[in-house]
């Protein structure tokens, strides 16, 4: 059965977007430093990078990494989260990924301006959707065809979608660093844990990975 | 050699307190959540109920709870912390703690009313000082007598002296509910972190235990 699922990076005090100094560092010194444990995973640098060197850390880190890439059959984002916040005006603009975006199924961006898809020879196609989140999760399940929908960011998005209670599994890795700046996730959910079974495992990098699924298994 | 030491528990979101209705109530009903695991150990229940009689668990949970009563030779804790509060007024109170406050040793408590000091057949000694959050730690290391000083809280008093730079061990138990409101162990703290080696460890309880300690060991 299909499950929606959400992954992120956060602080120690619940920041999941990072500051940075306009359109040529958008997410600023900070995302370098909530990312980095995720980033030097076997997984990321395998599934992202595309190096099948062997590189990159294994273990508790790189287990959430592989489960992020893990039964996945479409994907909701912001526009943000796409790059049209810096680059609504590029008409040729085909998100920070390169040639090969690591999704390999459709992702919805939510948007309000008009774009045609964007087909890349991996299987990612992006679809730019002037819709409601709900209407953009609906099209999402159809698309899984059974398979899981990730909700990939950013945090607004994904903070949408949990305060309607849309959300099935969510996984935050928890970084010990504390930001003090930029979108906060846990603003506004005050008894999210209710209804989900909520785990916690710590790995060496300091990291904690805490996952709350869906009690019902819905 | 002393170091200055501060263990709280806090929700996901930062969250140090909690909100209750009043005297009768002043911690609320999230009190209970944020403490359930450590008030569930067998070194709460022996050290602070007096219980020993084997009940309470064990394991991680457990061993941070008796961490917390190690080593320690003296304590700062702000007014709100011992109920001047809500019991400015009443000249007998005496505190939350019984007659054997799980002290043994000086607790200087930051109030600006006048109160003479109490003694405890256990060697607790409550003196209240009308003095800043500094000259009260200058007295509880003197008082400590090489042993460590703990700034017992509450999250107000630990935020000053985090601020200030003068805490080198905080241990924060990171317990999976969004409470939402209440004082934020967090705000105003970008890049607590450096100087500090930080290390996580998760229960099966769900709780994490963050520990932050100052890299030059002073």
């Amino acid at each position: 059965m299909t499950r929606v699922r959400v992954d992120l990076n956060i602080s120690l005090d619940g920041y999941a977007s990072t500051v940075g100094d306009g359109p040529h560092d958008p997410f600023g010194e900070d995302w370098a430093r909530l990312t980095a444990a995720y980033v030097g995973t076997r997984t990321f640098r395998e599934r992202v990078l595309g190096k099948a060197d062997g590189s990159g850390t294994t273990g508790v880190d790189d287990n959430y990494a592989a489960q992020y890439f893990e039964g996945v059959g479409a994907e909701v984002m912001g526009a943000g989260m796409f790059g049209l916040t810096d680059h609504r005006d590029d008409p040729d603009w085909r998100g920070w990924w390169g040639d090969t975006p690591p999704f390999g199924f459709t992702v919805y961006v939510l948007t309000h301006s008009e774009r045609e898809p964007l087909e890349f020879a991996n299987g990612t196609r992006f679809e730019f959707l002037n819709a409601s989140p709900e209407e953009a999760l609906l099209l999402a399940r159809e698309s899984a065809g059974g398979a899981d929908v990730r909700i990939g960011g950013g945090p607004t998005t994904v903070r949408h979608y949990l305060r309607a209670g849309l959300v099935d599994s969510l996984h935050v890795a928890v970084v010990p660093v504390v930001l003090g700046r930029g979108i906060n996730l846990w603003d506004d959910l005050r008894g999210l844990e209710s209804g989900y079974r909520v785990t916690a495992e710590s790995a060496d990098s300091g990291v904690t990975h805490f996952t709350f699924e869906r009690e019902d298994g819905s």
